[in-house]
């Protein structure tokens, strides 16, 4: 029978259909992108890009050149650019705001790799440390109010390239999603005296269906009212609002995790396409302490279509619970 | 440059980013769906569907047989089911709801076709009516907060089967972005004594840049804060907050302006994959008078990918007012 449930946090229903997996279904899309001409994020490949922000690389290697594993360059058709003034205007009673902030491609991999599930775990690590050095330096320019980590892998997940990488945007505005979240949170946080985040972990580790991996600084779970077929969410036991302050080795077991999660992914749903977001809190004068950082993976088999974009609400045809069994059988 | 624009109903900001729309893209997906064994929407197998609903068919035809223009039947599939008790419960600190709620399919056109724009102007009003007469009829009943009426048209759209259809779905709570969409015109109004949609209308007739047709009694505008490229809204001048209220004439002239806006996006992005989504004000013992019914077409150009999930915002490639001029231009 379908369900609606509530998320915890920003108390958005999901209809929890299970019958609907088993439609019959005339369309299905193309899985792989196809390539054309040379790719610029492989190595050899360095001058297509612009100049390298950061990159982890041999001693004996030159900036630009080969001998890198990880690599961070500015996007070069960036949604948003750094040295616009941040000014508010109106037109007529139409807002605008000047697009000013920071757009960076995390290149994954130095071969023309295509599945992060099959890199091995000093690339994983090398990558996580990327993330974390860009994401601390970004938050030192106080213009920008928050910076979005996200990964888009596979066609029908948005990839426009297929070499594995990974974006930054750092924005002036809390987006609308993580300012949901807060708000989720600072209301829970008022009524409980806890953190949701805290609430949801002690509340599925107890339970133990919607446990995918436990370790000793992390849980991925499937969340209870979890938007995509096998969502699982990467969340750190220790309390904190900041990706930015996770320790090294916090980062490291972070790494880890998230390597596992996607390989039990991969084998559960045979190379599912998929996006992942970082949720770190927004910077600014107020210790937004009630929040708690973690890391969203969302398969997307299927996709979004009128009723999502008309209701807001989704329909997911795959039981958390079923998924997270599936997940945890899936290396035995 | 790219600049933030605030939508000012629900006040999401959206990015506007031309410069984007010049990138290289290594991947695109499969446009057109492939089919598999007989269709169950084509005429001639009224058997493989559950029993009609309603359909408008010559006088001499039988229910379920050929001889009918539009036929409307439950979804075989259905995300919600009717008769369900409509409960609310927990688990733990989780909340959820049995699925009550209608999910019924209306079949367009009888023989196998795959694009809206290109049937005729009879049976696109054809059409209109079955939305109104299902409309109104599912508002009868006291258990519906919302009647959500969508369209999936195209693989990249998420049509799973591509014989034309639209879907209904009514349901017992309101679903977020028409309970954003009412917040934020409930506001407006405190605020302005005017309801928000009427001010788009008369500011975009003002100004000329962003309307695509004008008619007696309708406006087919890109909004200023458009998330998609090329999204068009269709909104009636009369101020209403039900589709359910439009009289005959409007319906007809609504349904002649659907189809050629249809007609323009057809010949303007040679054939898109698009959804459209219909919002008409909720049931409830409270008269939302500051709501405006209005039809959202939004063309799928591009994959929803992390940056969208994670933020909330959109980035949009093609400006309001390019878009606009080019399906102003489109049939000349």
């Amino acid at each position: 029978m379908p369900e609606f449930r509530k998320d915890p946090v920003v108390n958005r229903w999901v209809i929890i259909a299970t019958e609907r997996a088993n439609r019959p279904q005339e369309s299905r899309i193309a899985e792989r992108p196809h390539r054309a001409g040379p790719c610029p994020f492989c190595s050899g490949n360095e001058t297509m890009t612009p100049p390298e922000i950061l990159a982890y690389r041999d001693k004996n290697s030159q900036p630009n050149q080969p001998g890198w594993t990880v690599r961070v360059v500015p996007n070069m058709y960036p949604a948003l650019l750094p040295d616009e003034a941040h000014e508010r205007s109106t037109r007529g009673f139409y807002e605008t705001m000047s697009g000013a902030g920071v757009h960076e491609v995390i290149i994954e991999v130095q071969e023309h790799a295509t599945r992060l599930a099959e890199v091995d775990d000093k690339q994983v690590d090398d990558l996580v440390k990327a993330y974390h050095a860009r994401m601390v330096a970004l938050r030192q320019d106080k213009r920008w109010r928050h910076v979005l980590l996200y990964k888009n892998e596979g066609a029908q997940a948005g990839a426009t390239f297929e070499h594995l990488h990974s974006q930054l945007v750092a924005m002036p505005v809390v987006p609308r999603e993580v300012g949901d979240e807060l708000e989720g949170a600072k209301q829970f946080y008022e009524q409980h005296r806890q953190c949701v985040y805290c609430a949801i972990i002690n509340a599925d580790i107890a339970d133990g269906s919607r446990i995918v991996i436990e370790t000793d600084q992390f849980v991925a779970l499937c969340p209870y009212a979890a938007r995509f077929s096998f969502e699982t969410w990467i969340v750190p036991k220790r309390h904190d609002p900041y990706f930015e302050s996770a320790s090294e080795l916090e980062r490291g077991e972070f790494a880890l995790t998230l390597r596992e999660t996607l390989i039990r992914l991969d084998r559960s749903l045979d190379h599912p396409s998929f996006n992942y977001v970082l949720h770190s809190g927004p910077s600014g004068a107020t210790q937004e302490h009630y929040y708690h950082w973690h890391l969203e993976i969302m398969p997307r088999m299927s996709g979004i279509a009128g009723f999502e974009w008309g209701s807001g609400f989704f329909i997911n045809t795959a039981a958390p619970e079923d998924a997270a069994r599936l997940l945890r059988e899936a290396l035995r």
